[in-house]
């Protein structure tokens, strides 16, 4: 790694210090991490997207995966930012066309997400982006949905991974990266 | 307008095509507006931001607020492209801080959403993005959630909007405009 991206990545890590700590939310035991006062400051949003984009900037990504709906936020940005399209995974039953859906485990129940069939081509060349890595459930479940549809993950990114919880683990079939590291 | 808008605005106008129509979804007699085809062509999806952020380039927007979860693909993009931060506005119990709340009339329910209460400063100037103009309800709904926050309201932007439903009339508050008009 360079002295410029080590340079960029603690800048990145320091606007970590932007990122809200909810304690119980949403329920009893969680610390809930609120992005949204990151969100909301116009120079840390820029810089996070800009931070991003550097890393797929030469790499020809044909579109951004990202699943509802916090993920839908940066993922449009940086959809928009590297001349890509976007491609939303969202809960069952919120897609209107064909899709293939994939279910996985929660920590009290399941869940279930869905791609259009159609919207990516095989070979097509993708970032999968989420705000969050916890237990690394969701995004292994947009993987398996990307994967299905024939095209190739660059890499799965985030913006905060919560690293005691090892979610990276579950995540061995593509690069994993995340910006700031809690 | 200048000739030049005018010529923006029918391109614009065309990329309505790649908009799939969905009949019966989600239920019987709705031709549902499906918008992945046109987000997942990078080039339209490109037009479309840039078409938003020319009408807003020199208005110093401090931020773009917009509704989960369709709402919050172009809204993060435009947020980015205007140099503006986002702000999420989001069914109640998914905001993880103290917030406000507006509860509106659906067909046959109601819907709650809400705002953190410290995501605007009075004052601030907004642009209150989303995809779909139908009856107008959610937008209503956003708006209230914005002036209660003592933020003024630049104009409502949609990408789409299904003139003869006449949601139009419902946001008297401030300017509406809609890329495509079906």
């Amino acid at each position: 790694m360079s002295e410029e991206q080590d340079e960029a990545g603690s800048e990145i890590q320091e606007l970590g210090g932007l990122i809200r700590s909810i304690p119980d939310f949403p329920k009893k035991g969680i610390d809930f991490k609120d992005i949204t006062t990151l969100l909301q400051n116009s120079d840390a949003f820029r810089q996070v997207v800009d931070h991003l984009a550097h890393r797929y900037a030469d790499k020809s990504v044909d579109a951004v995966v990202a699943a509802e709906a916090r993920g839908f936020i940066l993922g449009g940005a940086l959809a928009y930012r590297l001349g890509a399209g976007f491609v939303p995974v969202r809960k069952k039953g919120k897609l209107p066309y064909k899709t293939y859906e994939v279910t996985y485990d929660l920590e009290y129940a399941t869940e279930t997400i869905a791609i259009h069939q159609d919207a990516l081509k095989p070979g097509e060349t993708v970032v999968v982006l989420d705000d969050l890595l916890a237990t690394g459930g969701t995004a292994g479940a947009v993987l398996e949905l990307v994967e299905q549809l024939g095209a190739k993950v660059l890499e799965v990114a985030f913006l905060i991974e919560l690293t005691f919880l090892k979610g990276r683990d579950r995540l061995k079939s593509c690069p994993v990266y995340s910006a700031i590291k809690v």
